[in-house]
């Protein structure tokens, strides 16, 4: 497999980058394509002593900035890392791309470069989160902030598809993201999902409350892209402060020094539990080619394993799958609206 | 100060809503009438050697269970210990209704009885959340599923007065609960509630994020019912999954059992800061009347707090105060339509 990875994306870059595809390199085998300022991308290999046959370089002569607008980005910057990186994948010269550049541009430049997929209308992020019993994929986790039922159905359909093939699940259990079980709970949007969810080709397992997921409810959570995000960023907001509160309340305690040396080895084996770098990044499902947006806070182990996740998907043809799956899907809109 | 209490209601009814009731009244001298089953709160009553002059019961001959339907309930259960409870504050014979009852059905029953006040399209409930510095008012955590930017809009002058007169505070800072920070960002009905909003006369500090509300970002959070009781389910269930998670990991230590003894009077304080039942109720603010909805599995301390937060809410005028916040409403509607 052969990965192009924007190695000006991200807040540490381009060292973080070029550190985590040399780590890709040495433990999973993967190739991998620096994409970006030849010149910089160089001189930190050479500091790494990364110079290796599975490491190539593409130049390209300009960078997205994390503050950048979206369309304007998309306009002016035709030699942008980013674009370069993805044009490698509609060339066949590279099986998927990753980024932990601006989001927002590589969402908009995966989608105008590598086109959708038939009969998707909306392609959505599907991120990975932590349960008591393993983990979830969420998704939309913030593409789409204003969605329809269909939509809703094709991302239970592109959620089923991924997470079949990453997780080697054979049956993933997909739910609505609603507030409360039964089919009459919910807003128009979910109520709606739901008679089409009911007749899909896959698992739906109903509506799941936001309590469930993280009880290990459903292997796939279903939700527009604005309460995908709300839902992401809440949670990442609750486990900060509660972590932050319990340093607190251990530190004023008198046998909190003795007893935080004693239980740190837990607190690391939490985090590394409930890390997003465990799982790297997000793709972007939907569209005609393999795209990974992955944090713009990454670690070298979040690009290393992101670059895992692309080639994952990559050889597992998760595209072709989400493509055959959707196929059934023009039915299942028939036979409701029949 | 004189509260009806829905000595039925909550699924630990009436033993707890009695020992609460109790309670109140010895540590806050409240007087309340204990609304139900007479001869059953008089057995608890004399069991707990409760009978005193600040105590009285309202008989009601029916119970609403947590399985009904609310409108089957509203229906055939005229004489509900929520019903009745709620009428002692119509006839004036109350200042106040706290229920942990049947949600849906102390809400409906609220609106119908007491009304909604003027300049009012929907009622919201108001749900405080512990944060980092403090806490914060979530409006609306779950009344209305589908909401426009008027509805937004109202909730941020309601939720400010609440927050004001509740926590003294003379400033709270109103935001809207979205996925970015820039007016830009969000769902069509944050983008334009956000236009709506910047000409509020309370301090409206724009969208945040969901990271943020529990960082002290802001008093009072904005959004439709629908996402703020995804927000507060979410929360609920990654604090559930974290403790769940430390305490497993530190059972998997060998020194865990010692360290988990050193640290517990922290998870003991810690608990307190982020306990629901601190807070005791969540008001439905909008209609005609106090009425305080607490949680189902609320215990005597979450009874005795909501029955607080009832005393507080009544005789600091908040609903009188909501009344007159909103009088400049329509103005503002007229400017940004005009």
């Amino acid at each position: 497999m052969k990965i192009a990875l924007d190695a000006m994306g991200g807040d540490f870059a381009p060292e973080v980058t070029v550190a985590g595809a040399l780590d890709a390199v040495a433990e999973y085998g993967i190739e991998v394509l620096l994409v970006g300022n030849e010149a910089r991308i160089l001189s930190v290999l050479k500091d790494k002593k990364g110079i290796s046959p599975k490491i190539s370089v593409v130049h390209a002569s300009e960078t997205v900035e994390m503050h950048e607008k979206t369309s304007a980005a998309l306009r002016k910057k035709k030699d942008s890392s980013i674009r370069r990186a993805v044009e490698l994948v509609k060339k066949g010269e590279a099986d998927a791309v990753v980024s932990a550049g601006h989001s927002g541009v590589v969402m908009a430049t995966s989608l105008f470069v590598l086109g959708k997929l038939q009969h998707v209308d909306r392609p959505a992020i599907a991120t990975i989160m932590p349960s008591l019993t393993g983990n979830f994929l969420l998704i939309d986790a913030g593409a789409n902030v204003d969605c329809n039922p269909i939509n809703l159905l094709q991302f239970g359909y592109m959620g089923d598809a991924y997470y079949r093939a990453i997780f080697n699940h054979d049956n993933p259990r997909v739910a609505i993201l609603s507030i409360g079980e039964e089919d009459s709970k919910g807003n128009e949007l979910t109520r709606d999902a739901f008679k089409y969810m009911k007749n899909a080709q896959f698992n739906f397992i109903g509506n799941i409350e936001g309590k469930d997921i993280f009880q290990g409810g459903a292997e796939v959570i279903v939700c527009d892209g604005f309460i995908g995000n709300i839902a992401l960023k809440v949670s990442e907001g609750v486990a900060e402060m509660i972590l932050k509160m319990l340093k607190m309340e251990i530190a004023n305690l008198r046998t909190g020094k003795l007893g935080y040396l004693l239980i740190k080895p837990a607190l690391r084996n939490f985090k590394k539990r409930t890390d997003y770098s465990e799982y790297g990044g997000a793709p972007l499902l939907g569209i005609n080619g393999t795209s990974i947006i992955s944090h713009g806070r990454s670690s070298a182990k979040a690009i290393k394993n992101a670059l895992w996740v692309a080639a994952e998907m990559a050889s597992k043809g998760v595209v072709k799958t989400i493509s055959q799956s959707l196929k059934d899907f023009n039915q299942v809109r028939a036979d409701v609206k029949g």
